[in-house]
């Protein structure tokens, strides 16, 4: 490191700081965008910069948006009156990829945990029972984890939700699609056969 | 890709242009900026920024550098009458690690390749002519890579200092230190054997 010139070498610094990026594989990157034209290694600081301007939270469902209201929220092909409570943006990205949903999403950021001390308030959910009570809500749809804390979490809110008149259900768990018999853990095999249906 | 803000895809895609950088690795990496002080990821904008606009090569060697002359060559405490010639800036740095050589270098930047049309006026050869006939030279050392290329790099530049008044030499090549000798080529093998030293 203390053979390189300063820009370089905290070039080299502030790379190492991403995460999986070692100093080996900084110093390669540095490398890479010392050697690649000047207007592409623009592009990318630039990027970085308008990551940090551009992006807030969507005023309604909390998921990262470059405006005020996602495009999600704001698109009127999706079915309003559906809501799909996610613990993180990532898993509302997820569940988008699976093309298997036209609602809308609220994203908690979190789960109550209150071994980290994260309770209820910490979390958004008197935002989600405020959307749910709007009257405009048919259904919502718990798609927090199926750890410890994710069931907990929709355990409650369940509970919360349960004056009003929507209707909630639960992202079901069982085996995964493609999965061997022979390798999923008891627990989930478990709960495959207790949710059996009906062929 | 889609499913995420602008902002966010743009950031995605710039940080996938990387070497070895995946979509799935960019991805990783854009939402640990996105989550890290708005400090820290303009620190690493800022960096790349700065390493495009403050790095050059030096004006004596060719070696990166933040200014005209760099630290080795504006170094008092290094032997200015030994020039070490490599082929790329992250050779010399090896060399530098090393911590064998206290004197300074000439960066070719390539390897005379007619293969790939590189002869001597594309490589900084004449620089290096022009520096070791100063009359304050009194050792050229020549490391150059060992591949045929280098050799051959070697071969020419060692014609080309014939002539003047400088001690030519060339980095040993043998078996590696640590190394198991039945793991090491036929070709390694024969030259250590040849260039086989008096104990």
């Amino acid at each position: 490191m203390n053979y390189y010139p300063d820009s370089i070498r905290n070039l080299i610094k502030q790379l190492s700081k991403l995460p999986g990026i070692g100093e080996k594989t900084a110093e390669r990157l540095a490398m890479h965008i010392l050697r690649s034209p000047r207007r592409r290694a623009e592009a990318l600081a630039r990027s970085i910069y308008d990551v940090k301007q551009n992006v807030r939270l969507c005023r309604s469902c909390f998921a990262l948006s470059d405006r005020d209201v996602c495009g999600i929220c704001g698109d009127p092909n999706r079915d309003a009156a559906v809501i799909c409570v996610v613990q993180q943006p990532a898993d509302m990205i997820s569940i988008e990829r699976s093309g298997a949903f036209r609602g809308r999403y609220h994203v908690l950021s979190g789960v109550l945990s209150p071994m980290d001390g994260i309770g209820p308030e910490d979390i958004r959910i008197r935002e989600l029972v405020q959307r749910a009570a709007s009257g405009k809500i048919r259904e919502v749809l718990l798609a927090t984890g199926t750890s410890v804390e994710g069931e907990a979490t929709a355990a409650y809110l369940q509970e919360q939700l349960s004056e009003l008149p929507v209707t909630v259900t639960r992202i079901a768990s069982g085996v995964p699609v493609g999965g061997d018999l022979k390798y999923v853990d008891q627990v989930t095999l478990k709960r495959a056969i207790e949710s059996r249906l009906k062929v």
